[in-house]
């Protein structure tokens, strides 16, 4: 168990389920727009952005600002500039998790040993500078319309659930979609740090019933895809299930409800990840065209 | 001079020439793809990175690895997991700039006062969060093939050049356009800091000449679009005309030479900035879908 | 009012009352010394370090470490080490306030410019590396032990408060000496974040009879040395009064309960700020010799 | 070899050498003073700050300055105010070498796993914070004072050429000592980074003299205390000796050539590391007081 996907695209892959969203999915996917319209799904970025407990906070610092010119600054030329630096968690905001994020019994997925990544090298196996970039086809699964409230923390979403949302929306979940599942935790929680100690989501049978459909990618509008929180025994069961054995990475912090607003059910889905060397995630906008 | 678009999309307008790229543009841009071929345009981000001499370097440290759990760290339920944070200055690899990050006579593009950008608050207008995501077409000037060369350190790129490699792609350049320009800088460069005492780019009349094609973004393959040494008297004038006179983002630091070998000329263009409030500008990894 | 000690010193001069503690005083500092015992008066710095709402806190990375050792990394000729990089507010823990730190009507302490506190440049007046190491004889005034208890938030220390805690220490108060004031406030605080929302301290009053005895340094066991909230009207007048006006550096956050336990009122006190280019503070661990 | 201290100061000790320096040392230190002269040993910190290549230089922050205000910020109650942040490797500029910072064998100093040092906690052993504040004895040893000029890189210093050093300044290197060996590096480098290609410095035969007379610390005007290059098949044999061996801590980077113009040979030193909680270094402000 945990193992599903080792090997199937050859010893050496560090891209798992995004093999699935190849030229033929990119054709398809542009097919699908209809208006143009363009929506991005990612959270503003700020100190003020929510993030869980155990994680930092954002910080911005102006290297270069224009109440420096108030002050007398030189202007070489008639010049000025301003200049930034962040610094930043990678799994912050609406993010992707690389394949390297999560584990067990010391292997990643593809059977890589987690001894590759180190504090001075970074994930040597399966970071996200390995993901490239991501266009597919996007599928929405709303489960607020489906239950007709967002979801309360710790509430699970099932395989049927999944699939009654998938009927409702008349569309069919196929190789290399990228499936976006609303649960209502993002739109509920407004900055309140509380919502960080559960959520709802969906749980492994769940988890296991889309990786199975060869979906490239599964993304929610909660903080880490599935139901905190675990069924007792288990730590991030769907991290583990997902990311591990099937390899599909997941998108976090989703902005959905504009989305589902839209009333369109399969779209153009683009993300590209910041490719940082050894990261084992990285913040990213991405779009759906509509 | 220096304000030609100031007004033209209304006076709270922070967008600038985006709005050019509208939903016709993208159904247009969408259209062109044939193969499905997806191409990064962005540089690998690490602290090998280069960056000209006054910018820092990406600092990227590790949470916890896969060494914690080879020291002895607790796997609670076997979980086990990588974490990590950037110091990253926001003009870093590939990357845009917002049309708050060059001005003169204390105001930036559409006229508002660069008091708005503080190092508190970061940049109140004009910031890289107003920009959103950018779905148009993209068209390759490849002036490298018309010179049959890389172009020098210094090299200016006239207008003439630009027609010549328009013509040589046989694509015109219009509304909406994201254009990028190919001067062959970065393939030359291979990390040698020298290479940031110069670069080979526009003048501020070939700028001229596209902002009036009215495109929507003009990016290229060096560090700062624009021909270094600067003409007499100048200082980076195709950034004062382009993102404070005509409010054109511009993405520097691009990867062109594998969408050169490539052969396509046009193609659907797709960036996302992270939205950082009051950001100076973003790393970003845009995409040609071929 | 708010300028008493401009020009005292000269017109260039930025350490202020610094300049009171002289050879002579820390030779009879020097002489207090009977037991040689050596006290700390820092907080432990880490991430769990309190901080107010306003400020970030520590961040600290290992650049290096044993677990990337145990995962594999090499070792030339035996050798392994661990190193590591801080990201940390200098207003944080334990620390000193430059002149630089506070000031009103843009002009700071010797009346220099305010405009020479710039995003590029940090503090190029009055700021941290202009105040050079303290040495001189440290006064604990210990108010809780003449309360009988720590102090309640918001608790004001008077000018007779002080004279009577003087009085109870048998020492005089006198040129270039270190006063620490203990409120009671680190040790009654515990982490708990609302003892951020105020705190006990000196009232303007009792900062200007410190300030006129020719002090070098005012400190205390709280987080502003002097009381919040504030009386009517004023924002940190202690601050304006005590840094602007007299050129009289501040220790925040101090951890005197062991000093006041050691029952000693008089000693030598050494702290030396790391000297930061326009720093506007400092981390500091501050020692008294006993 | 390599555990020559371990177990002298039972089974939990982290100070290692620092042990040495008692209340008695203080007291006869405090009785070296003379003048009342302090100098401060530290070199400045900025982003201008010499580093060896493989570390990253200071980053320093502004989140609040005076241009801000320039620029129109507000000031309740006319209160104005100045905030900064660093970025900062620990091991910068003058700074000290705690005792868990080299080893070999996966053994630090008194036999503790280097499995306890980790990315989310830092060094759990030996860390900075274990050391706590440093008072005791300074001596200077001057080599360049007793070969006439600074030693070029490379050049080893001997155990003969550290005792002629001793001769030469009148004082026995006794029980507790912190001892400062000026080699002239820093002065003659003046931020040139080849510098910290090589550097002259002590030999182990010559730190073994010094750890063997009982001294506290040992200090040099170098990046590494040591000569480098290393012997034919050592890597930082003198870190190995002392810091692991011994556990001697190390100070490094001092700025000594205005003690040596001092003229005086010993002298009172009072250094305190800040207490960064699993910190494997500490940026420092030693202090002489003559």
């Amino acid at each position: 168990m945990g193992m599903e996907s080792w090997g199937r695209w050859g010893p050496e892959d560090e891209r798992g389920a995004l093999n699935h969203a190849g030229q033929e999915q990119v054709r398809r996917a542009a097919a699908l727009i209809r208006s143009g319209r363009v929506l991005s799904l990612a959270q503003p970025l700020s100190k003020g952005t929510p993030v869980p407990r155990h994680r930092a906070r954002l910080a911005h610092f102006m290297d270069r600002d224009g109440g420096d010119y108030a002050a007398g600054a030189k202007r070489p030329g008639g010049f000025q500039f301003s200049d930034d630096t962040v610094v930043m968690p990678l799994h912050f905001g609406t993010h992707i998790d690389a394949l390297c994020h999560a584990w067990h019994d010391d292997q990643l997925y593809n059977g890589f040993s987690s001894d590759t990544i180190r504090s001075t090298t970074g994930a040597g196996r399966c970071g996200v500078d390995k993901l490239g970039a991501i266009v597919t086809r996007g599928v929405l699964l709303d489960i607020v319309a489906v239950v007709g409230s967002p979801l309360g923390l710790g509430v699970t979403i099932s395989r049927a659930m999944l699939q009654a949302a998938m009927c409702a929306s008349g569309v069919d979940v196929e190789t290399g979609d990228v499936v976006l599942i609303r649960t209502g935790w993002f739109e509920r929680m407004n900055g309140d740090p509380c919502y960080f100690d559960g959520e709802p989501g969906i749980d492994v049978d769940a988890a296991r019933w889309l990786a199975e459909r060869d979906v490239a990618v599964v993304g929610a509008d909660n903080f880490a895809v599935e139901a905190i929180p675990f069924p007792t025994g288990a730590v991030f069961p769907v991290h583990q299930c997902l990311l591990r054995g099937f390899g599909v990475p997941l998108l976090e912090g989703l902005v959905l409800k504009p989305l589902a607003d839209a009333g369109v059910a399969e779209f153009l889905f683009v993300a590209a990840p910041l490719p940082i060397q050894g990261g084992t995630g990285s913040p990213i906008t991405p779009v759906a065209v509509l």
